[in-house]
């Protein structure tokens, strides 16, 4: 396996820190338009395990934004796996050049939504990786392997649903991703400040779209942004965290793979951030389309959004001033094994403070990394394999979460899940 | 008299309108950056008020932040008194332009702050119009008149804490400037938006600086911003708004000519109000240091306070879709001319529907607009004089009061004003 990663942002960094600890692949190709921060990855890579491990990887500059280039530096390298790891925005450039380069082809997230054009907040209007589905042709006649949403959410999320309908459940009723997080950010000073943990970018992307709901019968709709909030209660400390419905790609992939009721997906931005993010929304910041803005170097045109992220600390450098753990997964209510009503969380947490002592990377973002790692890992062992375009969920759970939990000694990853009765 | 207006946006071009109601001038000039913003002013009151009025009117261009462009265009006008009616940064170059041609001035926000560099909430740095009076000498020794502060807050609030102290009251405990409103903005649909009725960059100046308290014996101190929250009761329908400690010229105005306890300035922004501003200071939106933005055209360098004032609609031109009423007036507390305790509030409520129907013009915009009008007018007649650098209530109240409640008929503004027993 030569794995090619696009993007060497905080994610791409964590899944090239994370594979190094790994020895399934002959090499790596860490890529990036910007190839000093790819570089960057490296040389912690080579400080940290030494000269050998770092030999198996190698930097490239690339344009993600057009296919034959992530094609050429795929070919020139001969990848067998491009590890997609930019902005969502760049899906269908990346995934075109993976399949032009005849290499398999990760992500975790999919081709972007366009609302609705007259009923945004009731009626889908193109979905979330509608996009890459309606390409899976190509790719199973081209013999290769999409496996889209691979992330922590989706990616871990779908992989939990999977493992509750072959193991835990007779019938689903609901498939709720839940996300939630004690995270907090201080200044020099140690006062506490406010500075998301994940790109505010795409936060604003996935909170202001019109969240999707499946439902058996109905198929996908949606609703208009923060609706039905609940209170989750998190495991690990975290406590109870206000969520609300946003628009995520589990919702789209597990009801093709997996019979469910009911499949939503929750965030649990906490009632002060949902404020934050409506008050954007409501002064014209979230607006990707740029405005004419006065500057010392005359008038300027910028997209408010752009504003808004460049303002805020970058979210991958806010690990040293972070506190707390965040938890990913998905709650399954329905009819249990045994006949009998049965609710369970299946989660999995990351400690900031052990993702930064053992990888500099905060730990959403090496959260987001793990998952697609030891896919990889599943897919260069052959325990798992398939062609076309597929959610985590189209594959054997019990292999990755064996993998996942077992302890580094025994050669597992040793990152344990949790499975809470409700 | 022949009057230079100094900036036609929303509030320059309100005052020429008023004027072109009056005649106790014999020219005004308005000028802009931008002349094609004076020319729509002018071309404006020719058609309302027919081509005699409409003469009476000029245009130029100016440099507001050049004295030397401002003195130019004073001096090729013949210019007697200069109406500053831009962004408080231009107050030093225009007080200057104007001095130096040897005209009077008037401006309705004063010279800007410092915060005190290491006790910003307890201690005052520089403070509004520190600048301008230091310059009084210059103007007492040319024998010339700066009359700073004389919009509606500073200005008509000033005017209402001379005419308590000349005729309300024996003693004053505080003077408290409070303002507030029941305006509404909507879309073309009829739902209420989001849109501050006045600049959201000046909001945020005066909301975000250390409000300043003044106390008798103590002097001028600061607090932190938001400080003191209290529920006011507006009169004529507009009802209890909650009011913060804000920086405003008043409470460094006032106590120059009044002997009162206390002086404060609060402004009732409401409570999402407080809380959008906080949110926006929280995201490092409100800093007018420019910061590096991606753009089509590459990096560029803008401040985010500019990209959040361009953003949002230009307050000036909301007042089709605005409805509802503003109001700016004077609490005064202290012991009343009979001995006992008296508390009044003096104040002065504009109509949108009113000042939109007359003056095309939306009420906040209107009602700061026409009190230096009024002061002018009291200038030509001669009802006030003076020299130096002054604040209206270093004059008589008396005349401003009863030439703005007259009615029109009479020769007055036809604008009354109520006080109202606590």
């Amino acid at each position: 396996m030569r794995i090619l990663i696009v993007g060497a942002g905080g994610v791409g960094d964590a899944i090239a820190k994370i594979a190094a600890t790994r020895s399934f692949y002959e090499a790596v190709v860490v890529s990036d338009y910007d190839v000093s921060r790819a570089e960057r990855t490296v040389a912690w890579i080579t400080e940290r395990h030494g000269a050998e491990v770092g030999a198996r990887f190698a930097t490239s500059r690339i344009d993600a934004s057009d296919p034959d280039a992530v094609a050429a530096v795929a070919r020139a390298n001969g990848i067998t796996h491009v590890m997609n790891a930019v902005e969502p925005k760049f899906v269908p450039s990346v995934f075109a050049g993976a399949l032009a380069a005849g290499a398999d082809y990760l992500d975790m997230a999919m081709s972007l939504s366009e609302p609705h054009p007259t009923d945004p907040y009731t009626t889908t209007g193109v979905k979330l990786g509608d996009d890459q589905f309606a390409q899976a042709g190509d790719w199973e006649s081209a013999g290769r392997l999409a496996l889209v949403g691979m992330g922590v959410e989706p990616g871990l999320s779908d992989v939990f649903a999977r493992y509750a309908a072959d193991h835990l459940f007779d019938s689903i009723d609901e498939l709720g991703v839940r996300d939630g997080a004690n995270l907090v950010v201080r200044d020099d000073d140690g006062n506490e400040i406010f500075a998301p943990s994940f790109s505010i970018w795409t936060t604003l992307e996935e909170c202001l779209n019109p969240p999707v709901i499946f439902e058996r019968g109905t198929g996908w709709t949606t609703t208009a942004p923060f609706s039905e909030p609940e209170v989750f209660e998190f495991p690990d400390g975290i406590g109870p965290v206000e969520c609300v419905n946003v628009e995520h790609e589990e919702v789209l992939l597990m009801p093709r793979w997996i019979d469910a009721k009911r499949v939503t997906f929750k965030y649990g931005l906490g009632a002060d951030f949902i404020g934050i993010l409506k008050t954007i929304r409501d002064l014209g910041l979230a607006s990707t389309v740029p405005i004419r803005v006065r500057s010392a170097a005359g008038p300027v045109e910028v997209a408010p959004r752009d504003v808004v992220a460049a303002a805020l600390p970058d979210p991958a450098g806010l690990g040293p001033r972070m506190t707390g753990k965040t938890c990913a997964g998905t709650f399954v209510t329905g009819t249990g094994k045994d006949g009998r009503p049965k609710a369970v969380y299946l989660y999995h947490v990351a400690d900031n403070e052990v993702t930064m002592r053992d990888f500099d990377s905060q730990c959403v973002v090496w959260q987001t990394a793990l998952n697609p790692v030891i896919a990889l890992e599943l897919l260069a062992r052959g325990d798992w394999e398939g062609v076309g375009v597929r959610g985590p969920e189209a594959f054997d759970a019990v292999p990755f979460l064996e993998l996942m939990a077992k302890p580094v000694a025994e050669g597992g990853y040793g990152q344990p899940w949790g499975a809470s009765d409700r």
